[in-house]
């Protein structure tokens, strides 16, 4: 009989420990994550008697890195070659290594349910541009319809009901002020992966497309005293620090983020990052830069705002 | 007799189209990239007679992303596994998939510079702001100072002595003209890592800096006809596309990134990615956008530039 777990689960599948990917039936990919050079398969293992109406289950292959150990390294000599062009002193190859320093990881999920299969599924990204008529006929329009609970959260660090204990800084000017504190996702540990968070206390700044030329004291501000702050707390210089702030941003009141430029992900990309250091050009070369320009960033095929954009795209 | 290029440097290890690694004689690393799984090693091939006297070389060892092709994936189910955990419904495995199904990128740069070896070698990275003053003091001369040679390689393309093969789209137009190529740095595997480069043939446009709003048709031109010939070729559309020039780039003729917006890396970096969308839009605010602003970016510490500056900070 099958071993099941506490929740009746059949884990036979799950805990058996495979030799091959071989009984894995193919449904479709779920994810294809370059970036990882990963890829998340859903299918089927076959059963005992070969038959394809085993179990669901999510495969997940990932590209390992290259282990560094000069041992290791000095066998990658053994790889044999293809070659795909030579251009002057460039040459590129296909190579293929001694399978024992070319292992990938893989990770298998099964049963798996599907709020699995929702997590490693992917929306689509697409790069929209907003003209300043697509801004006022979309994107405007969607802000206000955003319930006032939705930045609560906001409201209660800066009337500070809530993470006072993180606050590493605050001026507290209705006008230039600003609150910051680390972020969430940063367990302050490394300073190499520094992420702190300035708030403004001005609440009619949506994002940077409410900056106009008089803004920029406020925006002076928040950098000079943040990167003081920071550098007296953690020691990270103002030249070690990449400064940005987000459109579309997550919530529509304006902030600032401070990151280590050792960090890398997502959130430093062109087309969702904008140097604060760029903002105070821009509004230096135009007071109404934000007022007149297209601005292009990624959008998620999932997320309202595309959905809304869609007809006028 | 070696083979040897126009200026006398010799072409045998460079052009000849080795078989395999066996011949590299491994330095050091030079870098370990974990964030894209790869290994730049610095080395020596043996010459002709197998002494270790032959030519310094740099090889850059990354991991190929998967192929998602659904045959190609069907075949992965002849992965090999070796367990390393199991618990409940989650399982770890070690795996070794068919060797023509897990190629590597193999780049070689043979003979190397000091230049390449500067290049490739860990760093610090800062942050600089690049005022108009500091262009025209340091940055400007700091590339007037390049020898010919280190471009000689882009009129070769746009000569059409190189890579004639790989020419995905031209208009010879003099001022508004540009070439397109799939970057070297994409296998031209997977439409989801697309990275194709347009190099414009007008030879004064060193960089981002010398853009002036003269230079809109220009840019026009590459952006519609770029994503026109990579959604006929590849069936990528211009809403998937990350269009983009690098300040500062790594050579100082003008050119364009169309990256998959699927595709990250420090490349797609605020702070050293400027979107296509946003110059365009910058020219058309101010005809000398690029004359007046600061521009910050990111260097490394051992960049020439970064030395030529640190004075000026």
């Amino acid at each position: 009989m099958a071993k099941r777990d506490a929740d009746g689960v059949d884990l036979t599948v799950g805990s058996a420990r495979m030799e091959s990917l071989d009984g894995f039936v193919l449904e479709r990919v779920l994810l294809d994550a370059p970036d990882k050079k990963a890829l998340f398969l859903l299918g089927r293992f076959k059963d005992i008697t070969g038959e394809e109406n085993g179990k669901r289950a999510i495969v997940i292959l990932a590209k390992r890195h290259f282990e560094t150990e000069t041992s290791k390294v000095e066998q990658l000599s053994q790889t044999a070659l293809q070659s795909i062009f030579t251009n002057d002193i460039y040459s590129k190859y296909g190579g293929t290594p001694p399978p024992s320093l070319n292992e990938i990881n893989v990770d298998i999920i099964c049963p798996c349910t599907d709020k699995h299969i929702a997590k490693y599924s992917k929306q689509e990204t697409f790069i929209v541009r907003e003209t300043p008529e697509l801004y006022a006929l979309v994107t405007l329009p969607y802000i206000l319809s955003l319930p006032a609970t939705t930045i609560q959260w906001v409201y209660n660090i800066l009337e500070k009901k809530k993470e006072v204990e993180r606050l590493l800084y605050e001026d507290p000017d209705a006008a230039q002020g600003f609150m910051l504190h680390p972020d969430l996702k940063w367990d302050q540990k490394q300073a190499s992966e520094l992420y702190c968070l300035a708030i403004c206390h001005n609440r009619d700044l949506r994002s940077v497309r409410d900056l106009r030329q008089e803004h920029l004291p406020l925006l002076e501000n928040i950098k000079t005293k943040s990167c003081q702050c920071i550098q007296d707390k953690y020691g990270v210089t103002q030249d070690k620090l990449r400064i940005y702030l987000h459109y579309q941003p997550s919530y529509y009141h304006l902030h600032v983020h401070f990151t280590h430029v050792d960090l890398f992900g997502a959130g430093q990309n062109v087309g969702k990052a904008i140097l604060l250091e760029d903002v105070i050009n821009n509004l230096a070369i135009d007071p109404d830069y934000y007022l007149k320009s297209t601005l292009s960033y990624t959008l998620g095929s999932e997320m309202d705002l595309y959905k809304a954009m869609q007809a006028h795209l």
